[in-house]
């Protein structure tokens, strides 16, 4: 355990602003810091890593860094499957882990005002409480960070009916890439003054400024749902399932999709014994109230059965329903543990789900490649996975040639290679195919706007 | 009737790209483009107005004007009431009211693609047709446009429920200030490739980028609605009134508020015989379904009762219930009858509801100006509307010194200078107190960033 000189010289300079205790530079515990969960991303080597307690420590860092050429690479749990949390040579990283303060929950309003530290699952707990709802609920919810969902935008199971992070950030205080510590949107309800600077920091994922603080929207608690499953031979009569969903007009409050290989993964681990019954599971959730509610699910359960399942029905029993998401929730877990997971993010049209399920299984054949099936189907967000053994660098080049053929399936039906888990590393590619160049050239005009020497986690996104 | 040599030199230069029919050099024609609707706020001579029919006539002239520094206003229907369509001296004003394509309109996605001169109340009824809603409503839907309402950030009667139209815009096509026709954001239901471009269009009221064409997110047809009307002696009661409705968790679909002198003015204009009754009168709406709905329309009730009401009604005749809300949709044209009206646009936080139409009553008092009051109330978004009589200075500057106090009060209660207007040229003053000198250098830069020479839409907001 030794302290890089880089590092000795950073913490004596912000001595005054910093407490030294802020510092991480045990070479073994930076190393833990240094990536998120995307596989095969590069990273290298933080000089250290700082876990500031205050906005104002952020300020000091940033003020430092950007007169003398330092990289910052912000993170928060680094649950991201992008990359975009990795760290560049000679970066100090900032973990925004200890700013874990709740600081108001306002009922009237239905707003709360988070340090960017507070875990998404305990942020919804305490909102619980209070008869509200913060609905943004990846499945990383249990560890990832409401400042990391924001910095990416992230989605979840609800996101078909009550949509993403996005549509619940009201404001944000930043540290942006020229030191400054302002707050960007509003407190109210509705509000235009000026452009949508805050909006703009969601997603941006840590290359415009370093989100210290949130206030979000939150919602009444959600009504009670009922849950709708439906079994199916293959992915593409799941897809022709999804599709008359939307084709009928209905809203349901969750559409999830979960293969076979995804729910023994989840057997194995958990011993739930579900995944002997089918091919591919799709989950439905309907939350509208009363009678019309009802109504919705029986249309959703005819629209299983006219797509073709082999068993569908509306489920009585809360406690069943309750276990199927949670095995939702375990898949990708549980496949990382059968080894390295390359995870796709695409989001297509809905009228052309069935068409890319399809694409996917027939790249996965061309490639030889297994690829396990998750989605949240019901926006056209997919995620197939992609599984190489680990040490087998042939079996990591099909993998990779297999994603890259399912972006461009994706781009071809007229989707995006990102729905909610940001460009980071991995989607730089995929990225550059999507946008036109001006739209790049964009990008970069407005980085150097807020980050005139491209101090703020350099290399992501475009 | 003379055209400008200016103006013929510009259309000659273009006359490759843009056909000459498409601009207008009389200046009597010219003149009636040259402002919005906002009372007091100043323009100047344009040189012309082009009224294009494609995007690539819009680039065509944005890359001229580039080169030759000549400053460019854009516009839609010219309903603002802040002053951002306001022509500059020797602009070009480009209005958009020619390219009113709806070009498609998706029940499967639930999008609807369209040029930016497509009135609003037509979308709604083009959209209509096929069981779906376009919900942003501003009160000016019947003239306003698409495009006007994308650059302003429109809201309206139904954001209490439903957000604005930045909630509702999923991509855009737009020729920035570097004359690249670019297209921003997605056509699928999520998306996070790259930084939120699109988003940060709306509301930029014409300061970044001309929009040429507008993807929006719709949703299924409104479900009926109950209206609950309340009538008040007291805007502090009213306000008590609506407080309530916040402070016990519902989420109406419409709270709005009208006192006497709008609907003295309706009246007048109208004959709707509707004034007599109440000095304010707050109009509910709840549009959740079944017995669920039944149970928050008369909770509602109870909030208006609890408030202070003199009088509070379920409305069971759906005919007398559209009879108040057109009374409300009539209340600013009708206001306008009598004379100039300097309209506010102030947000607050829904605590402070009552205190905030508290002083807005001290504000018209201490100045000696008569102030209408209507309000988006159940988000906080109140107009207070001031009339001093044409041609009287002394009550102009009575009325501008009420609004600049008026905004300052709005400020200390933690809100916001424009809720759903924008700022245009009457709140650039507010929007210097309200936002920080760090947080407008980031509106210069990302201005900067995106219309390098500054042609589009000089001297506004910031």
């Amino acid at each position: 355990m030794s302290t890089s000189p880089d590092a000795t010289s950073l913490i004596a300079a912000l001595a005054d602003e910093v407490p030294p205790d802020r510092f991480v530079t045990d070479p073994d515990i930076i190393d833990r810091y240094q990536h998120d969960e995307a596989e095969w991303a590069p990273y290298a080597g933080a000089v250290a890593v700082l876990r500031p307690r205050t906005a104002r420590e952020v300020q000091a860092l940033v003020r430092h860094c950007r007169r003398h050429g330092i990289p910052i690479v912000p993170r928060g749990a680094g649950t991201g499957l992008s990359g975009g949390a990795n760290a560049v040579a000679g970066c100090v990283i900032v973990s925004l882990e200890r700013m874990t303060a709740v600081k108001q929950i306002d009922r009237l309003e239905r707003t709360a005002v988070v340090e960017p530290g507070v875990v998404n699952d305990d942020l919804r707990a305490q909102c619980a409480t209070e008869g509200l709802w913060y609905p943004p609920d990846p499945a990383s919810s249990p560890w990832s960070t409401i400042g990391g969902n924001v910095a990416t935008n992230a989605g979840g199971i609800c996101c078909v009916k009550y949509g993403v992070t996005r549509d619940y950030v009201l404001g944000v205080e930043v540290v942006t890439g020229t030191g400054e510590l302002v707050r960007l949107g509003r407190q109210t309800a509705k509000g235009v003054a000026g452009y949508d600077l805050a909006g703009l920091m969601v997603g941006s994922e840590g290359t415009l400024g370093i989100i210290t603080e949130i206030t979000v929207k939150l919602r009444p608690l959600q009504e009670p749902h009922r849950t709708i499953a439906g079994y199916f031979d293959s992915l593409v009569d799941a897809g022709r399932a999804i599709r008359a969903v939307a084709e009928v007009g209905l809203t349901p409050s969750a559409l999830e999709l979960v293969d076979k290989r995804c729910l023994q993964a989840v057997d194995e681990w958990k011993h739930m014994g579900i995944s002997a019954e089918a091919n591919v599971v799709l989950l439905g959730r309907i939350d509208t109230p009363g009678t019309v509610g009802d109504d919705e699910a029986d249309r959703m359960l005819q629209c299983f059965t006219d797509g073709g399942a082999t068993w569908a029905a509306a489920s009585t029993d809360q406690a069943e329903a309750d276990a199927l998401f949670a095995a939702r929730r375990l898949a990708y877990p549980a496949m990382e543990r059968l080894g390295p997971v390359l995870t796709e993010d695409v989001c297509v049209p809905k009228r052309h789900v069935p068409e890319m399920l399809s694409r996917i299984e027939s790249i996965g054949q061309r490639h030889d490649v297994m690829i396990a099936n998750l989605a949240h189907a019901g926006d056209g967000n997919l995620h197939p996975l992609l599984i190489a053994p680990a040490d087998d660098d042939a079996a990591r080049i099909r993998a990779q040639a297999a994603f890259d053929d399912i972006i461009t399936a994706a781009l071809e039906l007229g989707g995006t290679v990102t729905g909610e888990h940001g460009v980071g590393l991995l989607k730089m590619p995929g990225l550059r195919q999507e946008l036109s160049p001006a739209v790049i050239d964009m990008h970069r005009s407005v980085k150097a706007a807020l980050d005139p020497d491209g101090i703020l986690n350099p290399g992501k996104v475009f």
